[in-house]
């Protein structure tokens, strides 16, 4: 079986003593596919790192037109390319071809990356500031090359080649070194070309992009350490990311971490009462969405007990009973998730509703509702905030609207909280303090809304307090906020005119862009 | 002898059980100061903690007019008080009441307060984003208590009591918790109260601002990690940064740093001949500004050999031989100043001029000239960037350009890097390739300008690559911007209209503000 060549120094080439090698796993039948990676060696990383540091100041001086250009090609590539593509990413991934990658993540990618070539043409990210009288310039520029650790989740739109964090990275100018995730390193090579065709198509510096399909453990540590990388983003579980965090943190360098999140949804009394069994199919709806497999999939309820509530509960147990069951990503999403369950039942959960692996020639879990009363959770917040990456639901039953209030105080850090009140002012008072609570304790706080849906707009904030991010200033979704987390804050005193970048000249005269001259911020040339 | 009493949870209060006491000592006589000042037990700081987050969310919803009134009666009550405040900061620092004190340091101190308050009014720093088909609404919020570590070298304009990241913070709606520098205890006691009689006569919550004059190690490194700390900003010295650092980093708390800096300047051959000689009266004044005390001090100039390369260095020692000496902040600075001479001397560079604690009854030491040749610095880079914080300068000579090149190449992360050239073009070619390495190693790139004055301008950046700071993105100096380190940023999705703040509402009916809606920046209502 041949090994899949890597994309290092602007060339896909052999891998040069790879530590071991891999192959990928069809999660629908157990069975591993058929084409085989390697684990690079310590020596091909930094030959990575070095490539994209040496390509690295050629790109930052690119014109925000060319990045541009670049980006909107990638999106054509990934179009042209589309059957190729959800072909692989179905087979490695277990994900519906239909709708979920062709016609919704794909598009998601595809308009991620226009919505960067967008933010590279206005440049608004730069945030200029100029000072004529004292003849001080400052805006932020690209940092150096980004390191992306890619989840398993969104083989598209999360992938470590095209997501999120390689748009956002790219549209400040800087390099880009793509971990893929080892459970759709076929899907990535397919979108690596499709990236790599761009970068030599516009004639960028060919280390732009590299990709590497996997690496041990302390090739990564070292890697986010490197002197030369400007910074890191990560999304995936909390044990790794945290290893990560402690050593970039001990390195000065900055990473962008999103670990977990259980994404709080309290369900207030007037809610349950007038429309308690809609938002039970709603809960459920959302919580089985891409098998539970997202990062804001609901995993924890809030309800004060009383009739409505235990219909409430009946009604959530049904929906998650007669829903189908689907297919996880692969054999360690499985056990982790029946660990996270025995973890949650240990600590005083119920199981209601499913709980056991299922027996089936795939990865496949039960749709699964544990049940606890809030006095129990109370005691054991923290065990009962592990988060069970999967169709799994806990829900918490107050006996009052003070426990339902120390439940929000006992949250940890997370993306999003949901408050669901009556349509009228019933619930407002406890709105007003469930809401007090849970402010600082999510990035994206929700009304009558579950969590799942991420719009890719520029108001949309994907991050949160830790330990669902490491920094609750920076967001993975949303542009150009997302570019912050990968550029630098740079001043010019009395840098003479004709050494200046163009944009922060007096006598400018390109395309229109922000800038605040002398406390007036304004658009033009 | 009366103990000083602390303020925290909205009084000033006896410190209750203090673990150890002590005295500031008066740097032009060495002798104790008589006021005694308590070292915190660490259950007197987590009681600052409870009273900060107890307050924190009144604050938070405070209207940027109260908060901007605040930070303005802070500003005219420092100006009443004058008089008693420089006579105390003298005493403490040793600085000169004039013009130092009095009459640069105050109005730069007051001045940033009232850049703080037009902040706090104009809300720019909330960069809110609303999409309104999506109804989602994005913007900065008060992140919660921010801990402010005051250094030694700024006893008004950094004090953690009233300077810039007490403003920053407060202009955000966090509450602070200022930890005095221990060198000037009774001048932080002194503008607590005037930030406190602010507090008071506006009627903020009390525990808007407390103080508290000295903890021990394990405490501070506790308190930068508690879950009720929003963040932590800290100045001063390497070692004690790096620890707090690493216990916030581990809490995945925010923390923000300035540490070191040996700010380079690079003098190119035409500029040497041209004017070295009056080149070499301004390094000089640089180096012993406020007894070379400051982060911006040049602390290394590096040159190409030749005959103006000598007359310049000749000229440096003349200089720094004439000219007085100072009186450093303590018997610490002195201490550590001269074991960092002898580091730098270890390492291969020669003495040229002074080298010595002076025998006064003073905190003083020699203007010190070291010198290094190109080729050394190389081998022993590491060493030979040891900042030396006092009047002390490392002169590098190069052989030829190559190794001016490979001097820029091996510096660490810096607050600025200075480059002077001929006024012609006689340097452009040599100056294009020093600035491509100088740029992404220094936050604040200078032509022609020594380093020491930073503006308290809006385009100001004082920040760098570590280990200037702990991240490259922010700065402490120049609003709103340096706010950002105390912000979280939070969306409301879905949130019905009269649940919303009233600046992300669509009524919105009041003082016009920055708002980026549907795509469209637009100053408003």
């Amino acid at each position: 079986m041949t090994l899949q060549d890597v994309l290092i120094e602007g060339r896909w080439q052999p891998s040069r003593q790879p530590v071991d090698t891999f192959v990928a796993v069809n999660p629908r039948t157990t069975m591993p596919l058929s084409q085989r990676f390697p684990v690079s060696s310590d020596d091909e990383v930094r030959r990575a790192v070095a490539a994209a540091s040496e390509g690295a100041s050629a790109l930052a001086s690119s014109d925000g037109t060319r990045l541009a250009s670049f980006l909107e090609r990638v999106a054509g590539n990934l179009e042209a390319r589309a059957s190729a593509l959800v072909e692989a990413a179905a087979l490695e991934t277990g994900l519906p071809a239909a709708p979920r990658l062709r016609d919704v993540e794909l598009p998601r990618t595809t308009g991620q990356l226009r919505q960067a070539a967008d933010a590279a043409r206005r440049r608004t990210w730069q945030r200029i500031v100029i000072d004529t009288q004292a003849n001080l310039r400052t805006r932020l520029e690209p940092l150096g090359p980004v390191v992306v650790f890619g989840p398993n989740n969104f083989p598209f739109a999360f992938n470590a080649a095209t997501g999120g964090d390689f748009a956002a990275a790219i549209a400040a100018g800087n390099p880009v070194i793509a971990k893929a995730h080892p459970s759709h390193p076929e899907t990535t090579r397919l979108l690596a070309q499709a990236v790599f065709d761009a970068v030599v198509a516009e004639g960028l510096p060919p280390a732009t992009f590299q990709m590497l399909y996997h690496m041990r453990e302390e090739t990564g540590l070292a890697l986010v350490a490197h002197p030369a990388i400007g910074a890191s983003a990560f999304t995936g579980g909390k044990p790794a990311g945290l290893k990560l965090k402690a050593a970039a943190d001990a390195a000065g360098k900055p990473i962008y971490l999103e670990l977990s999140s259980i994404n709080p949804v309290f369900i207030l009394p007037g809610a349950l009462e007038e429309r308690g069994e809609a938002i039970a199919g709603e809960l459920a709806g959302s919580c089985t969405l891409g098998v539970g497999q997202f990062c804001t999939n609901p995993g924890l309820s809030v309800v004060v007990a009383d009739e409505a509530a235990d219909r409430f509960a009946a009604a959530l147990g049904q929906h998650l009973t007669t829903a189908g069951v689907g297919v996880l990503f692969g054999e360690a999403v499985l056990r982790n998730l029946d660990t996270s369950v025995r973890t949650l039942v240990d600590a005083g959960a119920q199981l209601s509703v499913g709980g056991q692996v299922r027996r089936e020639n795939a990865f496949s879990y039960d749709n699964t509702l544990l049940i606890v009363p809030a006095k129990r959770f109370l005691e054991r917040s923290e065990s009962l905030q592990t988060e069970a990456f999967g169709p799994v639901h806990l829900h918490v039953v107050a006996d009052d609207e003070a426990q339902l209030l120390g439940v929000a105080s006992a949250l940890e850090g997370n993306l999003t909280g949901s408050v669901y009140s009556a349509s009228d002012e019933t619930d407002d008072a406890l709105y007003e303090r469930v809401a007090a609570l849970l402010r600082p304790r999510v990035g994206r706080l929700l009304n009558d809304k579950m969590p799942t849906g991420v719009a890719v707009s520029p108001a949309m904030h994907h991050g949160g307090p830790h330990p669902s991010t490491g920094h609750p200033g920076f967001t993975s979704v949303g542009l150009p906020a997302a570019m912050d987390r990968f550029v630098a804050r740079r001043c010019y005193d009395g840098v003479r005119s004709h050494r200046l970048p163009p944009e922060l000249r007096d006598d400018y005269a390109g395309t229109p862009l922000w800038r605040s001259i002398d406390g007036v911020l304004k658009l033009g040339t």
